[in-house]
């Protein structure tokens, strides 16, 4: 990034917010698990996937997987069972990175095993903020959300709906829904795999605001969409059509497991994880038979029951654990990671941060090249808060300041400058720092490193008081990026035809 | 820990916190730098001490280095020059690993390449809760913290004194502080290196306290102390002095380098480190050369200055960085590492918790063993607030979850019982969840894992309070640990001559 643009940012928006980036893990994954007990969840995914069988609930999923040597379909029961040998081949046909095109190329994504792509929160039914407070989600609130999402550098891309619109229609929500991605943000989006309709759409209007033709389309993967195993071992209709659809346009889908260990999984981490894993096997078996090397990824969201209050443990360190353990299994196969940042904190407190962090943390460790909810999130995914996306994207450009490659050399080391301070000098007006006096550290955006008196003289704010200010500059600031006034004509024609065949149908 | 201890313990506080425990990290640590940039900077370090040297302010440091071989002392500016071989050959002899004694055996530290050993924050001039405020450190503030981090099993040592005990006098503080935290604590406590007296009479409270015999102290560490460098490539005379009186008792330092970049180090990362390990490396030539094999620990503490204010960016990106370059450095000589967690945060908000779990994490995955200022860092370090211990007591305790060994056999994979339940089952209540719904998983201290509903109708609390209840549960809980009366005697009577002594001497 030229320094006169990121200049000219601050002096738009005053906010010290750090240019967009797709940072590079500097270090190791961080390996949990031995050698020996990864194959050991390998081989209890394959016995699962193989003996129990995984129950398809659509019959075009069940119907396509029949005609496959390897698969049995019982039909009556709707299980399909997977020969192991079947499975290793075909997942080791998973592209290992793979580029996703933005609607702006500068926001392009890549997906691999070290390139840290962050997205928002997705689809919490609640907006919040220190002004208004929480009120319902809407088609306005939404589209407030998306002009931060693409005013904040730390949001690589939107991964769904940062509120739900809930007054647009159920039917047609994703037509508007998509547009306004589409108009509001030059960042990659994704599509809904909830039902035929809404993955096709997306297919074409991700199409249609590239200006791509159909057979450009299949070589360029233009947005994402997420398909959810619905634990324990079902996939579900949508979710089977959505990854035999993505696979069919070549166009990349992360396949999750929402395994609660304890609920709708075992109560173990090793058996939580085995069995996620005999799902996402599954769903990618189908998505590549469909076409082999068509993009995936695979998406951890395996947490636990807190049994004392029967609420998921988001922030708690077993999910870290599951991430963990999930990273490895997707090294196992060469499968891109999708993992996510939560928290169950209702406040912009000390837990919230802390749990936001950690699950940060445990995501980055893991090897995740997609962190989810990393911007936003609060309240066990209940509610995105204004404040609270200033606050985790201040988390995520420290982790990304983190993962920028130290250089070490004779300029960098300043041997000479040592030696000329010498013992018991200062730096202060040396050379070598007058040089890099502004340019060498983190600055943070939110977080205060005043001091005491300085912080109390300025009001003596919290982090949340703060963000507050952070957000309403950004979106003050906010530009729309261009849209070519044809594509623009031909979405808005697309959604209106769309929208009256749909309702309809009804 | 037995299961029938740890219900007393809750039976008792009412306090959900985790038995005492040293974890074991479970995965490598993070390697930020090239083997060959390690190198560089190793060779940078030593051409610092070899060229420029380290000022010994101490003449008794100087003349014992003096008359070594390959050591080169320019008496007039006290600069001490080392030849590097001299330099490789002495440090390879530092153990690797090593046990510190406590009066508690169950309380014994490991210090090591993976074991995690975490202690309080230290001096702190002010204590502050959300009862009393702000207020000084005072001997009675000190005893209470002392008694609360008894209590806390988190804190595996009290690292220094819990607040400055700002009422004693300063020449024979030292006194009262040691026996405090022997007489109330039975944990690793830690000496002073704050002039000779200081680490002497440290010495003979730990052998007293220990019932050990002088040999018997030099065969077991009973205590700890840290000699702190006087960045740029100084080590005045108390922490010259302080490295041969613990080596000559074969106690164990941690030698820790406080280079601020920009200030008092080069503004680079790559320089600052340089420069903090050549200072290090003195520091540890010195005391190996008094006595091969007597333990050392590679003390981490490098900043930088936040050039926009002034301060120091604690809690910041770049304080993470040097730790992480500073554990590859103390793994290529085999030195356990001490690295520290700190926070620039005024409150107990979001702040607060990202910067403190982002520095535990860089620690952890910097490989070090010793976690300084784990529990109850505020303020840039001014400030020690009893609802911080807590809160940060469970970000150590989550951390120690993620590190406990991840039992992946037949009976965790639950094979039977995933083959039983099936697809679109429950798991909440087959006999293998039943079996283990208690034990399991991670209970929270402090956070809150409730829904929004049930949060508010207990007050809808935010961490803060929350922790502020619980401090006082544990404190109220707390058992004065025994000490032998004859012990306890000769201490009192050790304090009060040397008390005498010293005052007397003024």
């Amino acid at each position: 990034m030229p320094a006169r643009r990121r200049r000219r940012q601050r002096r738009m928006t005053g906010v010290l917010q750090k240019p967009w980036q797709i940072a590079e893990r500097q270090f190791a994954p961080a390996d949990i698990l031995s050698a020996d007990q990864v194959e050991e969840l390998h081989r209890a995914s394959l016995e699962i996937m193989q003996r129990t069988g995984i129950h398809f609930m659509g019959k075009r999923s069940r119907d396509f997987l029949a005609g496959q040597a390897g698969i049995e379909v019982d039909e009556a029961r709707e299980i399909v069972r997977f020969d192991p040998e079947l499975v290793e081949r075909t997942v080791a046909q998973t592209p290992r990175s793979f580029r996703i095109h933005a609607r702006n190329p500068e926001h392009d994504l890549i997906i691999d095993d070290r390139r840290l792509n962050y997205a928002n929160v997705i689809t919490p039914p609640y907006v919040t903020d220190l002004d208004g407070g929480k009120r319902n989600g809407s088609h306005a609130e939404m589209r407030d959300l998306l002009r931060l999402n693409q005013s904040l550098n730390a949001v690589n891309f939107v991964y769904g709906y940062p509120v739900e619109p809930q007054d647009l229609h159920p039917e047609t929500r994703h037509l508007h829904g998509y547009f306004s991605h589409i108009e509001l943000t030059d960042k990659v989006w994704r599509g809904y795999t909830m039902g035929d309709n809404r993955i096709s759409d997306a297919i074409e209007m991700a199409r249609i605001a590239r200006g791509l033709t159909p057979e450009q389309l299949l070589e360029q993967p233009s947005f994402i969409a997420n398909v959810t195993t619905n634990s324990p071992l079902r996939i579900d209709e949508p979710m089977g059509d959505g990854l035999m659809l993505m696979a069919e346009h070549n166009q990349p889908v992360s396949i999750t497991s929402f395994a609660m260990a304890g609920a709708i999984a075992p109560i173990t981490m090793a058996g939580a994880v085995a069995m996620q894993n005999a799902e996402i096997l599954a769903a990618i078996v189908l998505n590549q038979l469909v076409r082999p090397g068509s993009p995936v990824v695979y998406g951890t969201f395996t947490t636990n029951v807190y049994m004392r209050t029967g609420a998921i443990a988001f922030g708690g360190p077993d999910p870290a654990i599951s991430t963990l353990a999930s990273g490895q299994l997707a090294r196992r196969y060469g499968f891109p990671l999708k993992s996510a940042v939560t928290t169950g904190a209702k406040l912009l407190d000390a837990q919230a941060g802390y749990e936001t962090q950690g699950g940060l943390w445990a995501a980055v460790a893991s090897g995740a090249s997609i962190v989810a909810h990393a911007c936003g999130w609060m309240e066990s995914g209940l509610t995105v808060s204004r404040e609270k996306m200033i606050i985790d994207a201040e988390m995520v450009q420290m982790m990304n300041h983190i993962n920028t490659p130290l250089v070490v050399d004779t300029d960098s080391i300043a041997l000479d400058t040592i030696h000329e301070v010498g013992p018991g000098g200062q730096y202060f007006d040396c050379e070598h720092t007058m040089q890099r006096y502004d340019s060498e550290y983190y600055e943070p955006m939110v977080s205060d490193w005043e001091s005491l008196e300085n912080w109390e003289e300025k009001g003596g704010q919290s982090t949340g008081e703060r963000a507050n200010g952070i957000w309403k500059k950004l979106m003050e600031g906010y530009e729309q990026p261009p849209l070519d006034a044809a594509i623009r004509e031909e979405l808005e024609t697309f959604v209106a035809q769309r929208e009256e065949a749909i309702l309809a149908s009804l």
